[in-house]
């Protein structure tokens, strides 16, 4: 169960409104790699936990925290988006990198600057659960597997791309309020790659899960002829010069052997055979009357 | 430029229809984690790459073999659908774990079984771009940054999902032929988490990236204070125990620090101004008659 | 059965082109609670109707008529995108609000404004069935659940949202042949909202349904402890002083009671189980090869 | 900013696997009424909400609330896809409903008798944020307008949707744990129907809003000639019988009137004329060579 | 604007109940290629035509009659679902092909034998605009280019997927009653297969429109090299013997050409140069610190 | 099995960066008539392939040559995307006919200039696999349904449909790299068009396929009263005049007829009967409180 205290984990406060850096900074709240989506990926991944408690405690920790920087970003949007449509537009114009010319406090004008319409439209000034170019957040973005080694090299990689656009967004406004809260976030992503990349060395030290994931399943069972082995499809050789394509594998259970030139390891050539006739598929044959009565 | 030879790069060939298998084929097939994901993620991570040659010629490798699996997947499911109305249905319910009692060779068996009515009414018995349970794969599942190493995180995590997904159906059949082919793709599967794993260490070792990603961004104007600290946000402390919550960090910057009782940083309670009044919003404003005509 | 007379509801006929008021339009047209909404949603409660015939009727008579409210806005987007590529261009900025700088007639200055570009490259200069942002209109914007004071509650909302952002909209254009077409789909809100909120009291007086819905659930059985208490998760104790904490409930069967401190009603802690170890999930249990072949 | 409570809100606990049960009881978590869904919006009303503080403060109550009941229901499925691979199977068809031939705690069994084939692939016997047949939930489920009329309006039919589908589950399921939780839910949502009906209540009675919303779009804009008129648009009069079609208006400004025979206020028949020839409409019209050079 | 007769085109009245076809038959309702799509495709078209009236008009013919095969596929669906939970179950599984085993009268067998669950839980016996594995229908199956050839094909497309659909639907059901309406049906599609075929003729026959769409971009504009040319990018050389490979072009300004090897004509290899080093990419280039302030 | 050269099919390079084209490029990449598109949908009808094999082989020809068109697009994106901080910006603004005024080369010009915001945030100066506002692509633009001529008529209309729209595009830019390319890609069109066109020929000539799709549903079971009559169901009677409206039909199985007063053909009003009391529809009907135990 949950309860929210009335303040907030850091200040969302612009120094002023900017319409079109509101449209931008939905992408870090309902984008694909936003708060939304490792708020609900980390809170499903929680209540999904079948490992020791001290994943399961950690994993709800931090989705619990993810919740308020939903919050953070929502709020923020919502002031940027404080147009007004007489008093108070001079200096508009002048405080952000991306504003700087259009994006000011008058809604006409941050219209036809560029604002997302929605944010006038439908929402009236809100935040919306949506990213960037105003495409809804859904919840594929949520991944909860029941393997915790491969949801925690998700998490990474969510962490990952979250405060590289963070990061691409930090630079294009000058507003240092927006600035001061995003600074937050990068660092807050800092730790959270740390957090997940440590997990995963604890899990490893565990033995609860190793390379490849799963590790339980037989691997004697798989096709081991082609189980270290790169396959050069597009042409051109650079590729044989990687880490990946020689020497000892990441598993410690393999040797990378680069195949140069590729083959096919069938005769299957692809025929099908045809199909019940009342699928009418071509090529076609007589379906008899009385099957069709 | 691409070119396709007419033999498939392993056989895809069932001992025997089995349209159960087949929808739940579909999920390795046009599921999230599936072939096509990878396929349209490492054509893209490819084509978009600015990296150096060894990289952009790897990723194009296994992008253009990944075209390859999504054949065979798509051949074998068409094999699975290949019901037919009248004869040799005795021993069609005896061969798969899943197929057992009703997945046979009958359409109207199958459909009854909860075979996807769409092999039978949109594809007419062929496979199709969607997941087991029939939703269409989207290119959201296809993840391209312009950063390697935030992208690398995410193959192996594909990687790892794609195994675990594959290895899951391996035991839910029985049929010879499917269980060959899943063996190979389960083999594919280890030496890509163990190829990404090793694309990882050399993008660092070339000193290209590093953790936290991305690493050129100053890290002295993130918030410090927080860059390293876990957050006890979900009542437990088993959490504390964890790996990530003490000792020094993955990255080799900092120390974890374990904040128990964490505090909002911030006054902020997020009260907001009211807007422009031609938006409805409440409170409401008087909107000048003027304004409206 | 349907028949189209060749007149419209009303004039649906703007003074000039304006391409950025277009793509704004397409809101009501084809938003979640846009016109097509409405349609689709009156069309399946009408057609699914098991009530009386008096409800399944009028529920008919507004979905038909909502098909002319989509023509409407269909053909006034339509002449809003009628740009030419050379003459009478002059006058183009001077006449809306949000069109005034540069959404005119000509395509050029129309895309650089912000026109939608698949208003040129997709529909030709045609309306589409999608939003401001060019989201595709989806099935789920329609509501038909078998129970009509639920779906007439929602017909209320539709109405109410669908009218606020008509009146939004309102305010954003100076053209006079666009505000007279919006200012008679106000009035037609205005009725309709008075018209589902009707029919809620003559459900009510039909005794056909009453709050809370399903009202023949035996509500003995719900667990009445909690049925009207107010819970305080977040804090701040505003709530405490409104008409929902305290006194006679709306449904007239109860008393509001403030929560102020909640509490877990349950020790659960929400402990899981191992499941199937073919899932290969953390904790993994070994697989027995047998199960595997 | 959030904190989680260990203890549940209510238990979550099934008396045994039932895997089909499972798949259906993932509509009043992901689906379009679901928890999610109730969770989202109210949390965006109240981050967004500019609203004196008792509205603001009441809705972050339930929104905070709503996350525990996602977290009740999260919990309750995936104990209901507990399978396991061999023991204890005898007595897991009696008791459910749904469950009593075939949904059982054999993970073979539990695909053929229709589970989520994601539940086993992709989950792992976790809960999904997806609907009963398997859709993902997505954020247009989340509504917030910056409206509190239009959108309490829309929050009394969230709860009447979402009780509605809770009783008619409650129903189909024998097993005593998922009952006792299911008439939580309901009773909440009993108390939550409550809750809104009153919130509107108080917004009239504050002076906020109120019908037609919103209401200080000034109604005398609006085309009046329509704005209580019923449009009898489908054959057959019955609904010239109901509230709707007569007497004093629900808002009290006006009275309903019956047109038993609409016709069309307009004279247009919606030609619209050619456009820019570089679109290639029909009818076509010559593309000077040099505007495409 | 429209109106609405009380009685259907044609009669949709099953024989019995059978909540497992009813799932199926969703498909022709509100699948891809369904009858909401071309209801929605044709009005789209013929309120955006801007060619001669005859087009404008025949195209609202048939936009105006397929709203009534929507009607009487949804109440078809809705008398499929008509379970009752006592009475007369015992020859319900007597009179379907496909509900033969299960698929009965009573709610409970029929969930357990592969009913939609949403037609229970979410629309309560009712009809849905979702297709038959409750995908939501949306509007990207609206096809609406402006220009009528590349239109009318698609027309015809859609005609033809869709009298396939019910053709395949026709033969899965002993429902005397299903079965003369789907007859009914598929004559209709004969007819706009047929209607649309003509309409090209007369397009062409008008010089409106011809091969290749559109037919008024100057061809000597196009890299003539290649207009004529059959590429052989798969291995095998079955495809030489086609019609495509030889001979006169259908649009009669060419001859096919079969390049039996076919090479790059193209030194690109696709080489990028890095971008603005504040987007993070590979490979990272120095952040200017006064550019992050 | 798939091979990939390191050169191109054609040239990608443009003579500058401009990411406001870059954005309406996108759709021709990543929209539903894109070139992902076609390459799905022959790929996928190549391998569901069940008729003879110069059909199987042509259709997998064009479907490999089509990755190469997705390759050429994606490549083309990133390098219009390849903005800079500081240098050479001075003319980025005199080469497109639509970036002339704002989309330059300066990451700041164009996002004021109405770039797609995730060209900075999400892809880093890539391509995405989504159409010109951002939406992503879908596996539903995938058609394959096993019938031939079904599927030829809709790779007909992909490829007008696909034509028209970089035609559109053509004259949209003054980069005389860009224009090359699109003439490339519009010459494929052309010889596409053809080689389907043709292949229809082909497939009737074969005897495989003809009108009314599918041919072998035994036509006498279809309601013949309607199969070859046109419904004037929109007032006017210009459709009257048109080839569909009178003549032999295009099938050379009937005659048009012209039906001037279309009258409903049942009379069937769509009265349903209640159901199940359990699913709480309206009318209500008493629950035993049995059945709710």
């Amino acid at each position: 169960m949950f309860f929210r205290t009335n303040k907030y984990q850091f200040d969302a406060k612009p120094e002023r409104p900017d319409p079109i850096f509101a449209k931008m900074l939905q992408e870090p709240l309902g984008g694909q790699w936003g708060e939304i989506s490792v708020m609900m990926t980390y809170l499903f991944q929680g209540w999904n936990c079948r490992g020791p408690q001290k994943y399961k405690d950690m994993i709800l920790d931090i989705g619990t925290e993810e919740i308020a920087h939903v919050e953070m970003l929502a709020t923020m949007i919502a002031r940027l988006l404080e147009t007004s449509p007489v008093e108070a537009q001079e200096d508009a114009a002048k405080n952000s990198a991306v504003g700087a010319i259009l994006g000011g406090a008058r809604l006409e004008d941050a219209i036809l600057a560029g604002m997302n319409p929605q944010h006038a439209i439908v929402s009236g000034s809100g935040a919306m659960p949506a990213d960037s170019v105003g495409y809804p957040w859904n919840a594929k973005y949520t991944i909860a597997s029941g393997n915790l080694l491969a949801d925690f090299r998700f998490n990474v990689t969510a962490e990952s791309q979250g405060r590289l656009q963070v990061s691409r967004l930090y630079n294009l406004t000058e507003d240092q309020g927006v600035k001061r809260m995003l600074a937050y976030m990068i660092a807050r992503d800092t730790m959270h790659q740390n957090q997940w990349l440590a997990a995963i060395e604890e899990l490893q030290a565990d033995g609860l899960e190793e390379t490849p994931v799963p590790s339980n399943f037989p691997q004697d069972l798989e096709d081991q002829r082609v189980s270290y082995q790169f396959w050069n499809c597009s042409e051109g050789t650079e590729s044989a010069g990687g880490r990946w394509a020689q020497g000892p594998t990441p598993d410690g259970k393999g040797q990378f052997e680069y195949l140069a030139n590729p083959q096919p390891m069938s005769d299957d050539q692809g025929h099908l055979n045809p199909v019940d006739p009342r699928l009418y598929g071509t090529p076609k044959a007589p379906v008899p009357k009385s099957a069709a009565e």
